[in-house]
């Protein structure tokens, strides 16, 4: 329902017209020159690629043609093609890992693949053959996957797109920081604004990145590592850098709450963040809210005790732990394990990311590990 | 002053490191295949090219790369290149036109390239002169000129660009719209918000325009050319379709006042609406104000009969005449010229666009057009 709701969105927003994709007739052509293969400890987030990609055209006239499967190689557009001038581009990120008996698995790839409304997902299947020994097979090591599509006309005229490529690009990857799973520091920006009501925070599109470059470079300027996005003038918590934000905290009642921002339209419905919630809810040990939390709230908590833990959540890295959040002039600690002094993450957030990873990698049965 | 507090805040948001480009070292290489001419009035807007174009590579290790005008062609890029995925792309638009001396004019190159904050006015010397045959001579058409910057560098990793391409195409063009010079119907959206505070609305970067795309088929799908955007739970008029927008009314105190939003850092610092601005100013017939007025208001004031012109200002339609808005299901009549039944535009309008056009094909001397 929750995400069902916002994949309408976006799908309304974006890209209504990837649905109807014929992906019956995929046409294969092996690369003939195999790269040679990273070792998986040097692998830096995003950087290195794979031997193949998918490709997919489509235009206003045609609809679909044929999917390729063909060897990772440069985009020849012109310099008029409309993606390089206004925005026209959406991507999803998921990830193909491999189980203890060698086999591939995609971590709820519906998802993905409801929210881009189309259905690369029976595609991605042969590519992630080709492409099998580019899958890293150590714990927290898998292949990222990249489904893009951008607007592809030769026009000017600020107009929906005419015509479309789709592609898949995967790529091998470790953590996704490359202090690994260390916590991170977050300056909470009152300078700048992420997404806006009836805006398109909600749409995995190019757009709402661009937009955060500059924060981010500032913040790190600071040694913060990531933005965390606040809207309103009550300064009401968003999202965290690229990721949905989670406060696990003693509440006002005193009841322990697991908080996320509700999906108001503004906030990117993350496959990482339902997954969380799903499990939370099934561990019935604390109560699990989706609503509203402003940064006074918050540090009115912090200043007296009552946050547990405060974590990131989404693809690329899972889970990544908060372990202070810069807001006004005044650097906030955040817990993480109280037990263990060296600890880089609070207990429910290696928890956490314990039971996605061991559904990732098959080590517990689930219906979100899609064999493939 | 108006402008270069804009331009400060767009160089510091969109791509710092334009500035210091040496367009000293200009590498030639002519195409040695030229098109056939397009004749003018088969112009579509963006449609048509040159036969050349200018690229200049830049990166975080070397700087600028020295600048090629070279012959029109597809540009090859990695599928990871970060402009694919993240939106990192800026544009201007400007015009060169043909005086009746033969000699080739730019208009205002100055505030194009100091709002993209680089030195490409320089390079585009040689590279107008060279696509010289390009360039109509029918008042109303010119060759649009489009520089552009876009992130290369080939990383998924959320970050800024450490690699950027900077190009400028040409295509001539004719009047915007189809139609020629008529009068549009705006519709005025509630239910998508163009920029907002702290964001990116006064920056020219493609992730302000895809945003945009949606909202505009659908007032299409309803007969209206254009979105009018409105800010605010008082409704505030902001711009118009890619345009920035002008109201001429008989105010409150009825003064004949002519409005257009303040650039308080959502509206695009428009070349064509600095000109309006200045020529209206000189004229001083009536009064000037960069101020918010509300649809409430403009409502209002239409019921009343005490609004003249409505137009929007921008470098591809110079001015464009407004007919009718629909707000909140009534179309509210704007007048054109009540003298002219068959006017497509306001005296006022039309007197802008003719000023404007003066200056621009050389008919009258003006510092803001500068022979090339």
């Amino acid at each position: 329902m929750r995400f069902q709701r916002n994949v309408t969105q976006i799908s309304t927003k974006a890209y209504s017209t990837l649905a109807g994709l014929d992906a019956g007739k995929v046409k294969v052509s092996p690369s003939s020159l195999l790269k040679p293969l990273t070792a998986s400890q040097d692998l830096v987030f995003g950087r290195t690629f794979t031997d193949h990609m998918i490709t997919v055209d489509w235009n206003d006239r045609q609809g679909w043609l044929a999917p390729e499967i063909r060897p990772y190689e440069n985009l020849s557009l012109a310099p008029s093609a409309i993606v390089f001038h206004y925005a026209t581009e959406c991507f999803e990120g998921m990830k193909a890992y491999k189980d203890k008996q060698g086999r591939i698995r995609l971590f709820r790839p519906d998802m993905n693949m409801a929210r881009m409304q189309n259905s690369t997902s029976r595609i991605c299947l042969p590519y992630v053959h080709m492409d099998d020994r580019w899958i890293p097979t150590e714990r927290g090591y898998s292949l990222y996957l990249r489904p893009t599509m951008i607007g592809t006309q030769e026009a000017l005229g600020v107009k929906s797109p005419t015509e479309a490529k789709l592609f898949v690009i995967g790529c091998p990857v470790g953590p996704y920081y490359k202090t690994g799973f260390a916590a991170i520091k977050l300056l909470a920006t009152t300078e700048y604004v992420r997404a806006w009501p009836k805006g398109t925070g909600d749409a995995k599109i190019g757009a709402n990145y661009a937009s955060g470059l500059l924060p981010q470079r500032l913040a790190a300027q600071e040694g913060y590592q990531q933005n965390l996005w606040l809207f309103g003038e009550d300064h009401q918590l968003t999202e965290v850098g690229a990721m949905n934000v989670f406060i696990l905290w003693q509440n006002d009642n005193d009841d322990l709450e697991l908080i996320t921002p509700p999906l108001d339209g503004s906030i990117l419905p993350g496959v990482t963040c339902d997954s969380i919630l799903q499990l939370a809810r099934s561990w019935d040990e604390f109560k699990v809210s989706e609503r509203t939390l402003t940064m006074p709230e918050l540090r009115r908590a912090i200043h007296q005790g009552r946050v547990r833990e405060v974590f990131g959540a989404g693809t690329a890295c899972v889970v990544s732990p908060v372990k202070a959040i810069g807001y006004q002039g005044e650097d906030l600690p955040v817990p993480l394990d109280p037990t263990d002094p060296q600890a880089q993450a609070g207990p429910y957030t290696k928890r956490f990311y314990d039971a996605i990873l061991d559904i990732q990698y098959g080590d517990v049965d689930s219906p979100w590990s899609v064999v493939s």
